[in-house]
């Protein structure tokens, strides 16, 4: 286990206040349409959109002065949250990114000061040319979930999760390559010994979820989710080794089932979150009575989805009257 | 002037935390399409989707022991945090608002254990009916920014504003009855001196501004904005006479613009607000220049915003294939 709390609670020092203490209340109307009483801790609200600033602020606030430079790959939020912890300490970064990625995120990369490489393929590919990059220039690979401080970093949203004043039965967690399953999940089992830690995964991109329950990396396809966020195919073995520990169950989740959670969201709390975002909601919805009338929290991790695919997966109603023709 | 920094500051013990400490952060991308540096301080992450919980905690914690029944007149927020705050505390909760208040916001007061009472006509209609409720049931009347109870809590929002470690040129605070313009303001000018607070208010419910530039309420017609937030027509004199010494500027924004400020919110901060959250951002459009290159703060006081009418009044794009008919 490479988790400890005491490093995860000196993070919450070196991470820029503007990613901590996150809103989390229980959302009442959402909570009835599911229910279950449903606790939102939200991690949108900030300059990146994403829980990821919380990571590299801790990677980078440990590197200062050891490097000038540093790259990663991401799917976009890493990126964004990278790119906005290296401008604010003068450190230069560069983001390889799929040429298929989210085009919000690679916008905001390069707004925020970013160098943006494109690649072919998947996230994997992507990871090979920033490994390269960073062997060729010098630069510090900030490499997601693998590097400690990634998923100490995104554990502090546990510590605050921890500090609810309400008993939570379960917190369901979005998993990708497994940095907030892991970091979070490890808080919680340190500080709420009861709370059940339940990670959730595309079953369109469930490489770490069938890894946990076999023990070990197994050969899956290449992810076919419009969770952006969670989308990989290779699992990292040490961070597999630490969620095998720590969590309770790991479930999957339909496209169909994300896409509604996503809809509801917006329709029972007024939030716009991305796909990945939306798996811990997604999984009550497919959770067949599981979590009924149980207290549930969930991690609404990100945000970062353009209003046009929001509204494509959503079909939100609407009567523009410029949208609707002849009507 | 009925405002002091001590009760402000010992209102924060006094209300529920899932109310305090709000995000607050600078949002770039919209930042950059406004032209100014912008802060975004959210108070839409909470059980009530608003700010008002901040005042319904604040006159409710006072009060107990004393009353175990509340009544207010409300267009709809107040009435929700009153009815959460009252919950809290086992006072019981009667709502006066207007039949033709917004649904979303009926419904909730319902669930949240209100009592509702509807009645014809604007929020001063509604305000005579629960005076009388109050007369003849015994109820503590809570009355909207006459209240002081209400403005403190309020103005713990500038409190928090104060805290910002980025220095803030101009905050622009929406203005309806007075409660978080004056408490906000106050706060502000307490502990930052130099930052310039700006009242905005709907040019179709324009009475508090008039009255300010008058120096006496005036004759105003009734309300015609989308902003039901911010909709009154009368002016309360003494919240006059405390504005009328804090505020630097009120200004009027047109119905188009708060629709746009609304779409701009939605498309580049991923954030969905009801009309009355809008106002500080349409006074940035409607500002001709003013903010160009500022560092403003606006707040984003509530959410209660059913999706349909958000869509409707934003035109948000679609293509959803069942709402388009036949093309």
């Amino acid at each position: 286990m490479r988790l400890e709390l005491a490093r995860i609670l000196g993070a919450r020092d070196q991470i820029d206040p503007v990613f901590l203490n996150t809103p989390q209340y229980e959302c009442e109307p959402l909570g009835d349409v599911l229910g279950c009483r449903l606790i939102l801790k939200v991690e949108t609200l900030n300059p990146v959109r994403s829980f990821k600033g919380r990571g590299t602020e801790t990677v980078l606030s440990r590197l200062e002065g050891d490097a000038d430079a540093a790259v990663c790959a991401s799917a976009g939020n890493l990126g964004q949250a990278l790119a906005y912890s290296g401008r604010r300490r003068g450190i230069g970064v560069a983001v390889v990114a799929s040429s298929a990625a989210n085009p919000l995120k690679l916008e905001r990369m390069k707004a925020l000061g970013a160098t943006v490489i494109l690649v072919d393929g998947e996230i994997e590919a992507a990871l090979e040319t920033a490994t390269r990059y960073a062997a060729e220039t010098g630069a510090f690979l900030v490499e997601d979930s693998r590097d400690i401080g990634t998923c100490e970093g995104a554990a502090t949203i546990g510590v605050e999760l921890a500090e609810s004043p309400v008993e939570l039965d379960s917190v369901l967690i979005s998993l990708g390559a497994g940095a907030m399953a892991s970091g979070v999940g490890f808080a919680l089992k340190s500080l709420r010994k009861t709370t059940e830690v339940i990670c959730v995964q595309p079953e369109n991109a469930p490489a770490m979820t069938l890894a946990l329950r076999a023990g070990h990396p197994v050969e899956v396809g290449a992810p076919g989710t419009i969770a952006d966020g969670v989308a990989g195919r290779y699992v990292i073995p040490e961070v597999l080794d630490d969620l095998s520990s720590i969590a309770d169950d790991a479930v999957l989740v339909s496209e169909a089932a994300i896409v509604e959670a996503m809809r509801l969201l917006h329709v029972h709390a007024g939030l716009v979150v991305e796909p990945a975002a939306a798996l811990g909601v997604a999984s009550i919805l497919e959770g067949q009575g599981r979590f009924d009338g149980r207290t549930v929290a969930t991690i609404l991790c990100g945000s970062n989805v353009t209003p046009e695919a929001f509204n494509r997966w959503t079909h939100v109603p609407i009567s523009a009257p410029d949208t609707v023709g002849s009507r």
